[in-house]
């Protein structure tokens, strides 16, 4: 369920314009965090730092974003943590930027490749606003000669094409490393597929998540009325080393009904 | 889609036996992450890192385990990052204890309690296997009387009965701090709403998680056939602090319209 | 998805007025179903035979509605078909009750029952319009005092509180009949098992159903972005006949491991 | 939540054998409906009528089948009741032919087309066995040779390959009628939607149906552990007549954006 949320830098003598009325910084500065204060129509607000979720869904939306529910189990499913290098393309607006500079802290890197300069600028400006320019570096260009970087644990392609681009793909990661991307149509999926398997990736899953919110009414629980039925798939690869004389697509497919005997089993 | 994982630590001259046949781990020292080798049986394998996920899959299932779908949604929600020290009970064997260990990196930590010295014992073999112990506090004990930290930066209370604990949690969190807890019923769902509204928490959240897996066949692109249907409703809230005449339980209900004004909205 | 519908009786002289322009009656007598036609302003529209779905999505919302998702899934679980005598109450705006009349045809019936008069009168009317109402006997009351019908095959109770009508249920329904019911909260569905079960209903089942659609465009096909979250949890029972000494509500908890066994199988 | 049903037609001196043992025909006759029995080992037994949706449960499984949740909205969506002449291919086992005789009644008919001698020997046995052999004329041949039959109200084709006989489908149905299918792959999606395009269909639908469980315990009430997570997705269309210079596939496209306008409302 949604709170409407106003994401600041305390500076004395500011004021913050909400449709609710207007709060001076000076109110709320030197408050303990999780106080409740009053705007001048006498609007309750509360004083909380910002979780990541928080801090993601005020990315301004030039582009499509992530949501939490995706980028939670993607850092969780490509091993995205301390002291990573991940790599990222594109950047677009930076959210999911700012989820991975956030996870894999001062001892990890983040590389972001993208070919617009205005979207650039903008990711810039939203990663120095977090203070995480040191663990963020921002490339420009085309992706199609490449990414600039080898050797990275993780590679997220958040690109309409990323069929396009599994060869760079492979060159970057690290032998065993992990490739994640989202693609919004079964077609798009196909098409990645196909190319995955072409350039000897492995353990490939593919796989969408739904998120239900409930009415937080202890006597009236129920799921809310209307909720998003698709932010897009999730596709997860692995690039793997084939022994000499196995791992040709043939093989690939022949392995299908292996797959297809656990399919259904998250565990 | 589940692949079969071993996670196993190198050793010269130790064998891993399974059910496909016996490899030698000397055959694997030296490989690069993601080589395919062979079994005496003949049958493929590949060499790879463990993503988190993975190694939460791994854990003896003594208890109830949250999943990786859960654990990253958990993550991103409570703001759980490097740097962060983070509150877990009960322990259970460890397997939440080991993703927070996880994200928190070196620089936060994580202090966990549980009552049963046996299990709090496999936990703690889990982490040391992780060579994660210096970020783990553990505490064995009654969460009746509190969970003998304060200032936590996040909560995640894995229990039965977390609304008998509430105000213990409100005394261990910092103000403005980040409370989780997963249950299976409806019931306990309501009991607790009940118990965080008692005890002053705001920006309450319920909500649950779908995963669906496809089989990842480019030409015959379709869901898997059946589904992890329950794991757990998941519940977030904050510790917030009512300025003086407001955030009686009656001011709680009175502002229910305006949440559900917003209902079903994730973003 | 939806196409927006009008339904209309053609009369000659008559004119429809949409929001995308006027069209003349005269225009549409005697055209062949499926023809594509243009309203003053060129706005083309097509003349169609109306489904069942389509006249419910009709209804005026006076009250909640239940949606074709729920409506076909009744029909088939209840064995609601041609010949069949079926109760309803409460009748509302009589949705349900068309869903019925359609169903059981002219040669079954349909009993429903209401409190409120300008209710029944307004579902009377949407009756009438289908031509259905020697199928359908509108009877206004108290459910409380009984239904004032017996044997029938099967019952829906449409109501806020069901479990307090089910030893009048049970009294209603012929032994073995089909008995319905669809609850929006939780909180309601606990009660309704306690009552079901106390009144010695068995082969209980709780479900809901999710409906999600796809943007039909065959290269860029994709679900759409936001659904229907919840209308209700759907129950069914069956009124049975203990042998004597058996069927307390101890047996009938002694029996739920049994039944969890194969919980989750739908087949 | 299934429960385990055996379908019988009574007969003095027969016995039913279960895997929970033996009871006498002979105890069965004359009881009231809802009756419990008992085998000779004492397990417990209900005498209950079936309803549509057990009958579909009881087809024997030679072929892929459709599922009550799909059945229900099928029937509603595409208007089939009392008095309807539905079409349907292939027969299969006659799991669908059974639920299609049941819903239009002595009133209406169904004519089902089958190349399988076999399949269709198998779905005639099921359907005399219900006593609605009057109701069903069995076509045995191929259907790119037409169906054999016009003016059909509704047609549902369940081949693998449809969009091979999308041609064949328009010439049966009547001008308006309604076209349904069931495909498991999303590949075979787009083939159909293509099809349905260049023939001149328009209002086309596509959705899946998620039937999720509870386990129908009142103090632990909870979905059950697992479900069926993908019988097919669903395409609904009607063969529309589109005026002269009209309905060419790019007009199809240019309407597109009005659809995806109201995409994701199900009323």
């Amino acid at each position: 369920m949604t709170h409407k949320h106003f994401i600041l830098e305390l500076k004395a003598g500011a004021t913050l314009q909400t449709h609710r009325g207007v709060i001076a910084h000076d109110d709320l500065i030197g408050l303990p965090w999780g106080s409740q204060v009053f705007s001048h129509l006498g609007n309750p607000f509360f004083l909380l730092q910002p979780a990541l979720g928080d801090l993601l869904k005020n990315t301004p939306r030039n582009t499509q974003i992530l949501y939490p529910k995706e980028i939670g189990f993607i850092l969780v499913n490509m091993g995205i943590g301390p002291g990573q290098h991940v790599l990222e393309a594109g950047t677009g607006s930076g959210s999911l930027t700012r989820a991975l500079a956030f996870a894999v802290g001062d001892s990890g890197h983040v590389t972001t490749v993208e070919w617009r300069e205005d979207m650039q600028a903008l990711a810039k400006k939203n990663i120095e606003r977090l203070g995480m320019s040191d663990r963020v570096t921002f490339r420009l260009g085309d992706i199609g000669n490449g990414f600039g970087v080898e050797n990275v644990d993780a590679l997220f392609l958040d690109v309409a094409n990323p069929y396009d681009y599994i060869g760079q793909a492979r060159a970057a990661l690290k032998p065993g490393g992990f490739f994640g991307s989202l693609l919004p149509t079964v077609n798009q999926v196909s098409k990645l597929l196909n190319a995955l398997r072409h350039h000897q990736f492995g353990f490939i899953d593919v796989c969408e998540i739904l998120l239900r919110y409930y009415k937080a009414e202890p006597e009236r629980l129920r799921p809310t009325d209307r909720m998003v039925a698709h932010t897009g798939y999730l596709i997860f690869a692995r690039p793997v080393i084939y022994a000499e004389g196995y791992g040709t697509e043939a093989d690939s497919a022949a392995s299908a009904p292996d797959d297809a005997e656990e399919a259904g089993d998250e565990d």
